[in-house]
């Protein structure tokens, strides 16, 4: 067993190497692995387990905005992408082909819907009647990147959800892409406990498509930022290309506006980076698989009674989901080791002493906090730390973001602040050559986003000190 | 309008065209429709909420059995169907490979995931207390078919899940794949009120790679078997293949013992098939995405008076899913004929008459039963109709199963029978050519099931005279 908890914890810090920090902790955690195909990752069921409650959470939130679940092919012909030139073009190099079944046919496989299902939306869609149509799909998605892989963040297959909309007005469409980017920013910030900021995408980081990208971005600890998920304003762009029409209540055809919003198991990364530490995971209490592990602590003389006590309790804390870890063969410091790298949310102690005194100990996660509960306090005591824990993840986390966004001053300032690891915020000119010189000449720094709201007046952009267009936020980012 | 409701029902009857009847009710109730692509189908919103209630049941009953959800990678790399010579053979015909993208390695689309699968389950397994493992996956399969496409029965892609399970004895495996065929069998009679017959395939219907594949078929109403859900006992084949090993108590190394079992969206197939009708779907209450529709019956003058009624009455059955269908323009009798085509169970009509009386009148999808029902009443009423209704389809379904199981005489009587669509009971040899021959001389009639519980005296095989092994169900099947 010596040899076992040797392998058990995370070997490296996160404040020395977060890169390999983070492979450890998603690893070792036993969220995912690499697979033997390269760029692909194995999804285990601690790692799924997350995805399943982020499911359950949003599935019902759309579902009450009247979205409508279906499932669309897998395969995708090479004629449909030609029919939308921006969006062939922007997914052309990522993707994966079908040797040929059929002569004159090649498929590739989906790297997202639009096309597939816009096909049958063209079939679906006659009169004013139809609309809106709000449907979703919970699905895989392969998209041949050449990068190095990264668990969660970047592999060749992920799995995600992606919503496709059809409105008679523009007006509809526009409330309602928000709508969905809303319902995003509650996801991450609620569940997930992770802030985000929200704005636009510039020209040159839209979806190949779309009129407007809508877009979510996190702060990682690395200073990087990280796409959260994206609401895309398709406007008649793809109702054009694929030949959706309605006939309106004046009986006339019109075109309808779209939009499609997604996002995927990136967002279990977000979690790991943002929330965990050296120990390992540390997750938000929402979204743990496993809330609480009660591990009881005794000798053989006491085991049976120690055990039935731990049972007891087990069984009155029925609103969350909880772990009584009674292996033998492990001692209790392991176990605390064990679940420690795992992420529980919150750990029960219960030995011969505290069954005397009628109490447990508890163990929050995230601060290491040790309390000593009287069991007929534990329910009430539970739902405050675990409330607790979620709030202070998150305000730990927003004061990182808030510490992290400085304004820059001139071109030589928001370099040495990109440098710094900055999400910096300039005013641009919104010219795509320029925003490429920005990306050569910081290594790598892109614009995140476009906040919604924007100052009243708007100065010369940053880099190339003509007329600016807009406040926009810069940054690395995965 | 006139136009529009000359195509919403089905042109041909159940009888007259079961095949053409199956596609139209399948289409027209917006299940599910063909795609551009060959051999591809689109589940619509109405087919996909379908599976999702019977993933919502059946993911249940498997987390209580210690089953967790992963998820493993859509693509197999060629060496490692290799590995079990069986399994390689039975799914190459059927393979869709990924154009080449890196030299010498070569991907398929899974087909099915038992080899990526075991090839991380080789790497997670290390001692006695690693196990049973079990582990599922919902996922998209593709397997590319030359066969005529049938929606949900047969198509190059469909949804399905694959439990993965490991365990140190054989007995223990051996048990849990019966408690999964179990599962299966309570999920078809008890959601989908179809009933089924269980038992083992023959060596040559067996699942390529499988120790032993048992089976449930249910019959439609053609006279043909659908397989309904498969349950296999792989032995250790696979951990032979796999290099799956694990520490014993006593520190020596074993070989385990694995299963693995599966059911997929043709299940959505077979209830359209048994239980629909020239009406168009008629679906089991428990498995309704929508199992109840109100119906208001206004004019303009009493509209708001009833539509207020009616929602008020929607508000108290919050225990179902209900539709309140008050949209205008559309006569109640178009309203009628719809909601029976997409199989609602229940339909509550309500007009001016209705509320003087406090009254609604409730009719039943399956058999068009009327009855006035005081609104006081409502709750329990329907409560009761619908428990009647998921009763009665099953037990017409299993009337229809029994009187269409006979016991051969003799060859002769064999044909004859099968000619007759019905599912025939004989001795048989086991041997694999014997039956190649009864397929071939019968136009297609295969071994479906060997019971489990068989005769105590075994006759000679009914095809070529030789000793008997076991009985058998022969009939032709989809």
């Amino acid at each position: 067993m010596a040899k076992k908890e040797e392998k058990l914890g995370i070997n490296v810090k996160k404040a020395d190497d977060f890169s390999e920090w983070y492979n450890e902790a998603v690893i070792k955690s036993e969220l995912a692995e690499h697979s033997v195909i390269k760029g692909f990752m194995v999804i285990r069921p601690r790692g799924y387990a997350i995805w399943e409650n982020i499911q359950n959470y949003f599935d019902k939130q759309i579902k009450k905005l009247g979205v409508k679940n279906a499932y669309f092919p897998l395969l995708i012909p090479d004629y449909f992408f030609k029919k939308e030139a921006e969006h062939a073009k922007g997914f052309a190099p990522e993707l994966a082909w079908i040797s040929e079944k059929e002569e004159g046919i090649r498929y590739a496989v989906r790297p997202t819907s639009e096309t597939i299902m816009y096909d049958s939306y063209g079939k679906w869609i006659r009169s004013w009647r139809d609309l809106p149509l709000r449907i979703n799909q919970w699905c895989n998605i392969l998209r041949w990147e050449v990068k190095q892989t990264k668990l969660f963040l970047r592999t060749r297959e992920f799995l995600w959800q992606e919503g496709h909309c059809v409105y008679a007005t523009e007006n509809e469409c526009e409330r309602e892409t928000l709508i969905y980017l809303k319902e995003y920013k509650k996801l991450c910030e609620e569940l997930l406990a992770i802030p985000v900021l929200e704005g636009k995408k510039t020209e040159k980081e839209k979806f190949a498509g779309a009129k407007t990208t809508y877009s979510l971005e996190a702060l990682m600890p690395d200073g990087k930022a990280l796409q959260m998920g994206t609401s895309h304003n398709l406007g008649q762009n793809f109702a054009k290309a694929f030949n959706i029409k309605y006939l309106g209540k004046d009986e006339k055809e019109y075109l309808p506006w779209q939009n499609s919003w997604g996002f995927s198991t990136r967002l279990i990364g977000a979690i790991v980076m943002v929330h965990s530490d050296d120990k390992g995971l540390v997750l938000p209490p929402k979204v743990a698989p496993t809330q609480i592990v009660i591990v009881p602590i005794y000798k053989s003389d006491n085991k049976n009674k120690i055990i039935k006590k731990a049972s007891e309790i087990k069984n009155k804390l029925k609103t969350y989901s909880v772990k009584l870890d009674d292996r033998d063969g492990y001692t209790p410091g392991w176990k605390f080791n064990e679940w420690e790298l795992k992420g529980v949310p919150l750990r029960i102690e219960i030995g011969p002493k505290d069954i005397v005194k009628n109490q447990v100990v508890l163990v929050r996660r995230d601060d290491n906090n040790k309390e000593f509960v009287k069991i007929t306090q534990l329910d009430k005591k539970i739902k405050s730390v675990l409330d607790d824990m979620q709030k202070s993840l998150f305000d730990k986390a927003k004061k990182f973001l808030n510490s992290n966004i400085v304004e820059a001053k001139d071109w030589n300032d928001f370099v040495k602040q990109i440098k710094n690891r900055k999400l910096v915020k300039a005013f641009f000119c919104g010219n795509v050559e320029c925003e490429d010189c920005i990306k050569d000449k910081t290594g790598g720094a892109t614009s995140r986003l476009i906040p919604l709201e924007q100052p009243g007046k708007i100065g010369k952009c940053v880099h190339c000190n003509k007329e600016g267009k807009f406040l926009v936020y810069f940054g690395k980012a995965y």
